[in-house]
């Protein structure tokens, strides 16, 4: 039995672990990124302990000191991890009582590793979520700032990737930033479920000690301790809410990678991504590839797969604690880092963005994008809207078969295809006078997009002032 | 191109829709359920073009007249829907022209069936929300009766479903409880982000039109109309926002069906349900099978299906609408069906669940579940935790060689493994006393489960008051 | 008990089925799609139940004679399926007793609807993968005809959607012919694993009846039956590795719809859809919509939802069959129906393909795209290759700042980043050149993709006489 | 630019890659795991090019020699991995040019990364592929002799998880067997996809240099070089193909490891897992968790979301390569991990787990687990099954209330139910008679597990002699 000694849970084992199943079950190599959150809660558990009158002063004092030593260990790597000591919380634990003895033995009073982990992984979070946060924000405003920049910039609009309606890009980048918005709402929301206190769930059940555990909720900035120790220790809804956002973040960040990618394509030839973005080919030297965007596009499935993964993970596990739980980890820390650096890649990639304004307004011009200005046109004058799309259906068929775009049809030319048209309808048919035209909030008129990046930067300001 | 007049888009083409094109690509036999929101969209639409001189108000009128016909034709099961019509806004505009004519055509002035179908949907989802969201209290209530009412009922608390320490029924029925609380909150976020209007972005840019979106959005009952057009027709994030909280809520019942058909095995025996919750076998007569647990269990695969259906669905979608999104309507129907009739399967069954109190007191009372209590009694006698759980797991491991559960053996036979344990210990290791000292919040003593309940039941109540 | 006579398992049940309960669980609303496989199992176990002496002649015909009679009403729509009848089984079973009185009752003997649903939906697959197998086929054909057609139809190849190098339309659309060849194996490994006969594992164990597997496994064409009763009753492996080929092969389609998407662009403008595969805007006359691709690309998600609908379906289920189970047909059923449907559209819509030539070469021109053969051809002329690169990206460099491509630049130009250019250059900066010069199995040399045409034209004639 | 030199595609870029980006999009950190498969690669490569006369003699020995040396210094941990040179390949290169001079920068002639890093990906599937089968076999045989030697051991079989009919052990264990059985068949089958060789395709296109791609196929053992270039250098379907055959094998494990964690609980009690492959806790002193199974069960969604990203990561990729593709490794990788540390866990588990077969047998007499036999026994009488269903399921409502399984009724109580019940009925209420009377193929007789045990094991043999 002495083989088995150095872990926590001897006692009851006739025969030590087989050496490939510790290293299967173990994690530490994994875990030990918990570390500063673990002693922490330990401080704080330690903190209450003494409060409660279950710890003394100097206990106390003793552990705090062997807590923040260990922690300079690990800031300086000079800590051992050891994977027969299985995780995170173990190490820690026995290095405290390799420092301080006996006493270090009673930081688990009251507590097990099941609510220390859960505890651990929420205080990670909250720190993350907010990291996180910064950079959401850098993002939405440099979003914002390109709009106004661009108010005016005239591009096609795309709907089945087919010229539709001309658009500011202006308009299109606060298309963007609109989404942003409505993620920055949801990590939001998943903060406040993430900053709720497990610790003092023990095991599962509670503990017998007189524990307060409103007060370790408040040394730890929890908003309030769990209400119920059995879901507790077994609760990873929080895991699964914030890789679910970061899956729709990331669906967002693949739908603008895509039209970067676009963009920076001769085809499209509407952008130009500073060199220092982009990377080259071994083998072909005239190429400059879009990286960034393609990378972060292709991670979108890294978190997609996380969020599968987390969900497959808690499908109908039993009550409270199983060892299953432990392959939480993983996806969550590579989500939180894929988050994190996608972010921070797009915050300083997009206000470098340069628009090609002459390619953009050029392309805005072929394609029939003022189609359905004709037709609105053709209402106004008193044609019912089903009518003038067919008549306008027919005067694009005709463009399409004489290679003229709308504007570039003569006055005769068109009252082929209905005689209500006059001369006015020249006016109707340029792309300022279109884009002007769509002047209702959401809609991409120059003033409009002006007026939606004050009303963006307002509210952006005013979750900061409230954060 | 005469054969192509029925449809919205004639004038441009040469040739018609191949037929198993038109039937591939229609998507009428799944979006005429949206027929009521369309047709309230609609009305809302004609009132709002009339309010700013675009209609008549005796165009108005024939139309608002002309879709209650309609509804009521729809209702009574007399509409003929038309797959070349393609989809249920053309269906009804179709129907509408053919009752009071050219006036009809007039409705779908500054409007596009890209703007329409994205306001149809979350009209949709917001009747559904609040449809669930009753369900969804009809089930907590249950629960907080049921645990109420077994707040004293003791059983064995499992982790890694070994028995880990006593606990009672009612404290693991508010764990259920607890994972409903934090479905509740999500739901009403999502429904937050779910309460916005697109009209008025017309096809991606807006209109030419004078529209009032605020006035729309007021007769709609919407929060605020939408901020950025390209955004508002291309948004789906409440869909995958919706999937995603009824996968960690189906997660959820995927944990208490999978704890409901252990309980009900033969091996386990801690329940019955009745007889109207279950089904039995074609060719085993004495069968008696949870199939509703079962099925709830199993329909979980299909709600995660759904939204990495979604999610996949909108990976890299450059702006605005594409055709693509028309996939978005199934996985949601069906996504929220299921939530639907799961939260009712569970909410009927739940109370009905009937507690063999017997058979769950016998079974805490084997496995050596107050192994902790001896742990904490002798930390109380002075011994450090780590070492206490020495001597009891070694007292356990003598259990398992004689066959003896710890209150079953004698004070002698515990001194072999401590001298520490005095006559005493016998109250520690009863049941009661082991669940009555886990006195705090959060902890499963009976008075702790009975607030617990009570706080649970205030906060459901606020919660309606406040909707 | 009497409410509950018309359900196959009354007699151990002392209240009815709770009516939602009823319709909640039921399946027949989905599963009556395997009547006519249900009915082909039911007559080849009557059959081999009359041949080891189960079953008289009489009762063995008279079975089969009423199997067919309700075959004929199902196909005439003139069968009432039964709600309470739960599924397809016990519907067809209690109409046979209806016809044919008590012997109808002696069917079931030997088998249970665990076995007889899983042999149903062996049947079905069987039946529908062979729908999709004629479906690939055809498209592969399609494909092999346009690249032979296109061999020397010269477009950019493109990295990073950068363009890369020269290559011509026909390899491009050999590389898309590849991906759908190893779809084809792969439908044909799953068939091979389909076609395995779990008829006779009964409920879970066997029967007590003495069947002869082997007989009916021949009469339904199986290659053999089974090795294991509960493996057999419980196995979903078969939908779960068909909807795994089917997002293989869904993701082949996504791609090449992608590109469909991107030529139709008129910023890319290298291909024409004819008209009968695209649908028009209700707003914008002039739009002309991919529709057929786009729809494509959006069904991917839906079969990448079934998959992880099943294997969710799965995970951790205990033996043998579980409710669970019962969730596994609408999502097989409805990937059988996509990708039936995607095939057909693309079967039919690939040959009619119209590549616009001149666009296409023209775009090959721009973009550099022969500067890796410059490289080579410094290589030639003994240039390291690293270095070579690094020449011919300067020239890069210069030819962005003077707008020239390097076919444009003069051999005094050119000879500015490397004295080892000489007038030779010109003809390695042609197009063709580029392509020819790609001579070796897979390369884009016309010769070599009209090689590679016929061999995939060879490869799948001997898979369809093989077949 | 000198900032730049020491990549390999510098010359056309006017600013170095941002620090941020450089470590964003650089793979070294994870593709160096492909070390071997690079130097294999480009030994083959360096010969090929030999022997169609593009390098001398001399040449290739300097790079072989250089490439060995380099594996030397990788394996002692000497290599000096830098991030700037972004993968395994600049990596190598550099180091190669820096022992060998110029000669090393000719080994990239006729070669891309492109087609370097999916030659490199395909020898390592097929090197990890071939270990993984060793586990696969092992896990294999130690399964059919454990069920070997349990064909007589008598258990409940379950469905729903209620009692059933009795099974042997063995059967059960043999169920599992045949999951691995189409496991493996699924690997060989993907090996054959993997086994194809990408080098040639270069870039995109194929390359100008007189390449034998023959020759790199044999000298590399791979079946056959790849058909078109364009494919060969995007495709990705061999690792989403492993990745789905690892998602089936890892819910087979889960089911698997469902059992096991079930049947180690107090309440079900069927087997021992030896202390070694068990983890305790601690805090709660008496516990012995069944880890392994759990963590195995955990690690499925681990995999299924492997499955999931790559999916993702393929969806809508325009050909040929993009740099999304790097995204395929990580997954790919833990995914082969995964798959292996699992069936390695499960090989050395399962052939020591220990039945308890009183516990089982006492389970199997209890339950009415012979319902089934009485009702074939009356059928056999000539009552019709469904008449006889009805009577038996009177009986066991009878025997709940009355608390007697079927075997400890009277032949008076059981004549209640139908007079056709005679003395002869207890011989077929007999656990043994019931299992001995599954007497045929797939059935649990344990004559028929000895038989299939045999057959499997033929199987096996027959596969490792053939592979």
């Amino acid at each position: 039995m002495s083989q088995a000694t150095n872990q926590s849970w001897g006692g009851r084992f006739s025969e030590p672990t087989d050496a490939f199943v510790a290293r299967f079950t173990a994690s530490v190599n994994f875990d030990q990124r918990l570390a500063p959150q673990d002693i922490q809660g330990s401080i704080a558990h330690a903190t209450m302990l003494a409060r409660v009158g279950v710890l003394t002063d100097d206990e106390r004092d003793a552990i705090i000191n062997g807590l923040n030593e260990i922690q300079g260990e690990i800031e300086r790597g000079e800590f051992n991890w050891s994977v027969p000591l299985e995780d995170v919380h173990m190490n820690i634990e026995a290095r405290l009582t390799e420092k301080i003895g006996i006493t270090g033995k009673k930081l688990h009073t009251g507590r097990s590793r099941n609510d220390q982990v859960a505890t651990d992984i929420r205080l990670f979070m909250r720190d993350e979520i907010d990291v996180i946060e910064v950079e959401l924000k850098r993002l939405r405003e440099g979003m914002i700032e390109l709009a106004d920049r661009e108010a005016e910039t005239i591009m096609p609009g795309f709907t089945h990737l087919q010229t539709a309606q001309p658009v500011t890009f202006g308009h299109h980048i606060l298309a963007w930033q609109e989404m942003l918005a409505r993620d920055h709402e949801r990590l939001l929301d998943c903060r406040k479920r993430v900053n709720v206190m497990p610790l003092g769930a023990a095991a599962l059940a509670g503990t017998t000690y007189p524990i307060d555990r409103h007060v370790t909720a408040e040394l730890l900035g929890f908003d309030r301790p769990t209400e119920n120790s059995l879901d507790a220790v077994s609760d990873r809804d929080f895991a699964i809410e914030f890789t679910s956002f970061a899956s729709i973040l990331l669906m967002h960040l693949s739908r603008m990678s895509e039209e970067l990618v676009l963009w920076t394509s001769a085809q499209f030839n509407f952008i130009d991504l500073p060199d220092r973005f982009c990377t080259g080919s071994s083998i072909m030297p005239q190429k400059k590839n879009p990286d960034v965007p393609e990378l972060v596009r292709g991670k979108t499935g890294r978190v997609y797969g996380h969020l599968m993964s987390l969900l497959t993970l808690m499908k109908s596990q039993p009550l409270a604690y199983n060892k299953d739980n432990q392959e939480d980890k993983e996806p969550l820390f590579d989500a939180v880092d894929t988050v994190r650096d996608c972010l921070k890649a797009f915050a300083d990639m997009v206000p470098a963005i340069e628009p090609k304004k002459a390619s953009m307004y050029e392309a805005a011009r072929r394609g029939f994008s003022t189609a359905t200005d004709l037709a609105d046109y053709l209402v106004r004058k008193g044609v019912a809207f089903r009518d003038a799309h067919e008549i306008v259906g027919q005067s694009v068929a005709y463009g399409l078969k004489s290679e003229k775009d709308l504007s570039e049809m003569s006055l005769d030319e068109l009252k082929q295809f209905s005689d209500t048209i006059e001369q006015d309808v020249f006016e109707v048919l340029t792309l300022e006078g279109s884009v002007a035209a769509r002047n209702h909030i959401g809609g991409t008129a120059p003033n409009q997009v002006r007026a939606a990046a004050q009303r963006a930067r307002e509210a952006l300001s005013a979750l900061k002032a409230g954060a």
